[in-house]
């Protein structure tokens, strides 16, 4: 019963027949291969727009401090939740990526940025008072990383306040299929349609083996070729990228990607409904995706330590379990009669 | 015809068979799966050795750049040779990664720095002259950037004398299969025992799909918690390390990557008399790994770029033909025709 | 009436004539003057020591980064509170310096860091956990942005339990003499003796042009050359250092610097005393420095405002109101009769 | 007899008296203050211009570094002479300053930068190559390390060429002064109608304590709050910013810049003749400043040295021999009564 991390599950199959698909003949580096290509046309069909440039990358830590590192100056400030992965999970690397920019961490229940709080850091932020870091961009995560989600409604009006304070906005969306499906919400209407101005969509934790991609939209791909230069000296730039577009490619492909999310975010609802069937069992934040965050009382607490079952101690006293594409009924099952 | 770069080559079928046997079930994130214990134990065997630590990562520019980044301040500089990878075709990857150092270029014929221009820069070298940036490393490329290799002997006396100026050294292995072949040397021989302290060991050109090994030998462990906070803040820590493992695992298994680099080794010594046995063809160095470079009369020069070979010119007016494991004799024999 | 700052000051008639004195034939560049080498003996006798190393740096905000970045590693955290100078006024200085290291902010009541938050984060601390950057040092500031004062046991008790999780401790001294007079303690119970590991001591706010001195005790004096180095490359290394010592000799001798922030101090009480004598003024912090904090009723900040004495707006509602060693007594008598 | 460098010289008195006179009551910080705007009026008149931005720092290096800082991104390239100072003796300022930038080094005798070689690098520049690092300003240092002047003709065709090429074009002019007197042109013909974007103008060694300005010319002036706010993060935004700005007011009033550096020039010119006056002395590089670079012959070479000359041994066999405003006459006679 391992509920760790999405992260521990295998990659889904067409994954793995695609990158062995790719694997025929010699092909151009660096992205300029047929595969890549057609990735950029199932983008476009995805985003519902041509208005974009876009770059694969291996890993979801470099996709965000890439993709910020175009959006937000050496001397300037990006605007968090003091949750989000940007500050707490990636050792500093939007700091090491930016040249030193810094993080403005904001409050807000279940990993979601509070409204007042917002207003009120953009109401003090002034771009012409040299000695304090003012902020230039506001980065939002969906699905959070406490497993809820942001509606459309949501998105729109913070990205509209960014942009009224003169920040841009980028969407960390590692999780981003498991929020679509949650709010039912399509790519671009969570995307370009709410002002986002960049996305790193992530495919790893979906189902690839290692696969995000930084979309670019409109003015935002001007930076393109800065973001290229860095994504060069960062070492993500792959000489042979027919590999991950591959992964792309299977992940796109009829929608995969949110068929998968669909698969994770039931079993997530199934383990948080067994869960709370149990007296005492409270959940720390609705489950609005993959990951259920739950309250357990001492006597459950203790079955799921001796049982082994593998999950994540939260801050603020909750356990998270995530699930994933690949989660099996008997885990569920399993975790169903051990709580009986 | 496509002697363009090893990279445009496919992977070899066993690292496809690796990624797919590898897929099964959920592993532990960050390399604490099955795969990656293995391969700590082939390169145990690979090296004749049990005092290193290991880290893999997909992209050889930061292989390079994290390894640099560990055995070189921010405030100190790498000694190279002008043409190496890491001054001429990384972006300024070892700027970014240590905050700063400065690569101080020697010279010499073939890529190979010339001892007496090694001896100077060591004689002129003043740690504690706080205006200037002294020397910490020492980094040599083996196979060079040429295609020249440097002996045994060489690097262990370049290695010698760095370390009696208080240098460290490491060796960019991104073509090390081509030259070990070349030069009959053992990975131990050409590496921890000649002096070298840190080694990025390439398999990417060699036949992987991307994944380069950085090892540290003896006293260099000591960094190794210093280069896993380096990879992770640079996305260079993928959660899903066992499908990187795998790769290692096809390749180091039953010597694969020295087979490999032999036969585009052997192609490239075919090419090389071909393309002699015309008059006027000059060699611009020694072939002794996989790659051609040859001065062309102007006649075979018009032939060659009407014909669309894929090749690349170099500074200095020869031509650079990269050879790999996959190199089709059709396309050797297709050459030796067209020169006919 | 101006009470914008204590940089708004003059410098104190013998930092001139020191100025003038140094100003005589030519001197050994870089620190290397006699100048220098009395500065040195007037601090072994200040802080009754011998067993440090420092450094004179005309900048308040690049004595703390320099400080800070041969404390903490690039991979690192410095915990600091959440109003901290580093944190709030240096445009990011820290991070650029130490090449990306990340800010912990710590709660606490008047700029003071909270005990129970300060223990709850050494707790939670993992230096060994890779995906978190964990905090390496401890900086506190002495007189903190609040005008409030560390005691000595309590700088001592903090620094014991830095050093207990591992971590070593700087102080931000840029208003160190404020707090020792106001505490009563030497200059060595408020360092060296209390666990300060390096100390920014500040001259500039206290009466000198633009003189700090990074002091680094005991173990810290390995790192001496590295802050050598990064003073170079920052442009903290000035050829002409005998007239930022003559700076530092002014201040030290006599204990010119004590003096003047008795006086500061002493103003500072006389204008606490006097806004207070005034019905619905308080002060937001306790007055224990030569910065006041109250909070006014609307009539007063009224008069305060049409008489455009030039003081500054402070988070949560108060002015901040400087003194420093040349406050005039003509502006206290101002204020006074202004709110009769 | 002391001949190490401009740096050793007393400051002129006039500078002293601007900073006594400047220490008169309350100031406004970070340059809002009477003299910075004097020193506008003053540069206006010296420069011919109102069309600049400006910025007076303490440190010839960090004046330097912040303008490549803006000139060039964290990945380009800034081309200067392989012996220039920002290459040689800032300790990797400029990477660090611009969070990475390479310099790409071009040779020339007497460090100027050889036409044919600035030629060749431009024509191989290429923006658009993702893999290279490309040229992004050209710095020129005038006077030269080796004492020498780029004429008004030289520098204005080198920056069109700059230009044409897509590069800005910086000019390190820590001894502008000395080159202006030589080649007896107006600082106006010497930078922005040369095609110079952006002046690092140094006082220090022409007679300051430590004061540089940067000027930013014409559209260059979009990057003036770029510049301030790497200011204010690197420490080189002092807040009493009015006794700096009292230097340049005192080295700009009435030129004394221009004529501290023709008495330089003069001292240089004296030197430079009675060293040539004995058999086998040779100059270097032509005296064009206030440096003389000579070969000596052995013997002369042991006089040097026993009468403990402060000079310096520089790379390719010569002495360098400074001059400054004030050198003692009694000093050239010495040499001359020593050499005879």
């Amino acid at each position: 019963m391992n509920f760790a991390s999405d992260t521990t599950a295998p990659a889904h199959p067409k994954v793995i027949d695609a990158i062995a698909a790719a694997n025929n003949g010699t092909a151009p580096s660096y992205g300029s291969d047929d595969v890549t290509a057609q990735v950029r046309s199932m983008l476009s069909d995805t985003f519902e727009s041509d208005d974009f440039d876009f770059w694969i990358c291996a890993s979801g830590t470099a996709s965000n401090a890439l993709a910020l590192s175009v959006m937000c100056s050496s001397t300037g400030a990006i605007a968090c939740h003091e949750e989000a992965h940007i500050e707490r999970d990636e050792r500093g690397a939007p700091e090491f990526f930016s040249g030193g920019a810094k993080l403005r961490l904001l409050p807000g229940h279940g990993a979601r940025i509070d409204e007042a709080a917002w207003r009120e850091a953009l109401a003090a932020n002034n771009p012409s008072f040299v000695h304090e870091t003012p902020m230039e961009t506001l980065s939002l995560t969906n699905l959070t990383e406490c497993g809820t989600a942001y509606s459309v409604e949501t998105v729109t009006h913070y990205a509209a306040l960014a942009k009224s304070g003169g920040l841009n906005v980028h969407l960390d969306g590692a999780r981003l299929a498991n929020a679509l499906v949650s709010t039912g919400a399509t790519p671009a209407e969570m995307t370009w349609k709410a002002g986002i101005d960049v996305v790193t969509l992530g495919l790893t934790k979906t189902g690839a083996i290692g696969c995000e991609i930084i979309l670019l939209f409109g003015d935002m791909r001007d930076r393109f070729d800065a973001l290229k230069a860095r994504a060069k000296r960062s070492g993500h730039m792959p000489p042979k990228m027919r590999y991950l577009a591959a992964q792309a490619q299977a992940m796109l492909g009829n929608n995969l990607w949110l068929d998968l999310a669909g698969r994770a975010n039931q079993s997530a609802k199934q383990l948080a409904d067994l869960l709370c069937a149990n007296d005492g069992v409270q959940l720390a934040y609705p489950t609005e995706g993959n990951e259920v965050f739950a309250v357990l009382p001492p006597a459950i607490e203790q079955k799921i330590r001796e049982a082994e079952v593998k999950c994540y101690p939260w801050p603020g006293g909750s356990y998270r379990f995530v699930c994933n594409w690949a989660t099996p009924q008997n885990d569920l099952d399993a975790i169903r009669d051990l709580l009986a």
